[in-house]
């Protein structure tokens, strides 16, 4: 099915140290999404198809001396991103705290792109990203519920939601920790494409779904209320 | 922590059209794990790292004519794939039912490593994948429950167990579909590593986890018993 008014091009932010499955699992709601809907993918980074592939946490050994992680291949640059995408994903991860120029490079492409965005998504720390854009000021917003309390002080201009697997607040979707992004998409596909989709996904992945975006057992669970 | 008793290298088989999060979902959780023990990880497929990244389903276009996959960077082939592998995980997707040379190299590959393995794990249709090795001939597994039927059809000798969120069977385990890896995953990690590591795992990724391997709410959904 192909609508005009429908989100169709699609990008991902990747960035060194994301969480892989705040990425991979909105992505794999949309690449079945796709089979029913005309869409398309950039995966988009600092450096671009001609540089290093975005790579997942831990990229660093760490304390146990440990050599874990995954590449994954951009299609874009920041520089010579998309013109025409209609949805941003941005999910967290360690890499979100760093004061790099490559994140600095991330948060000025979200900044310049937001505006002819129709929809953006955040995952986990995504939206603690997003913050440092400003973007979220004034709007309402939830994130990972252990880094909650921490990031509540350090974003205070920020309407936290504590207790929500994901909130909405125009067309800012924000969810809160790694498999929380699996909710939100599925959410937005409802929304958006038709709640016969997001059942038909959800059931694919064999996936119980969190219906009620109020249902945050994990908010209790770090003591944010 | 290390100890040598402990599954140290982990490799995963990655194919064209595999189900992203059948991988990244199981992916993820070792992620973490490798803060906590020395882990390794070797991304194996059939060109290795000097041909195509592995692409996720769906690598073509489709009823929609969309264009949404996302490529992952291999960095073994399965002719030069590690010779000190302890644990294979063999993720699903429409993929393992290609009969491509691609394909045949794999369940190849599957058949050659097996034996010097500590462990094997599959996710969804990596059961179905492995079943065509003969690997699972009278061992119980499950698989995905919407191909439920026609799986237990057409690998007579396995001993397929229908209501099941996962399946341990000797070294081997089976995930049912895509998210049921994220299950499986922690089932192991508990198994082999430790229940606090499990445990602290899931609350990262604010994943309520499926503790009965049992319980299996898709199984009854898609008519299978």
């Amino acid at each position: 099915m192909y609508s005009p008014a429908l989100p169709q091009h699609i990008g991902i932010l990747l960035f060194t140290d994301f969480e892989a499955l705040d990425a991979f699992g909105p992505l794999n709601c949309l690449n079945a999404l796709s089979r029913s809907f005309q869409l398309r993918i950039s995966i988009i980074t600092h450096s671009g198809p001609s540089g290093k592939p975005a790579h997942t946490w831990p990229t660093t050994p760490g304390p146990q001396n440990s050599h874990f992680t995954q590449g994954v291949v951009p299609t874009h640059s920041f520089a010579n991103s998309p013109e025409d995408l209609d949805l941003l994903l941005v999910p967290g991860g360690y890499g979100v705290w760093e004061e790099t120029e490559e994140m600095q490079a991330a948060k000025d492409f979200i900044r310049n792109v937001y505006p002819n965005l129709k929809y953006m998504c955040t995952i986990c720390t995504g939206s603690a990203l997003v913050a440092m854009t400003g973007l979220l000021d004034n709007r309402k917003a939830t994130s990972n519920k252990r880094r909650f309390k921490a990031i509540v002080e350090k974003f205070p201009r920020v309407n936290w939601v504590g207790a929500a697997r994901w909130v909405v607040d125009g067309n800012i979707y924000t969810a809160s920790g790694v498999t929380a992004g699996i909710d939100m998409t599925l959410a937005f596909i409802q929304d958006v494409y038709g709640k016969e989709h997001a059942d038909e996904i959800a059931d694919r992945l064999e996936y119980e779904r969190v219906l009620d975006s109020r249902l945050d057992v994990f908010a209790a669970k770090n003591g944010v209320v």
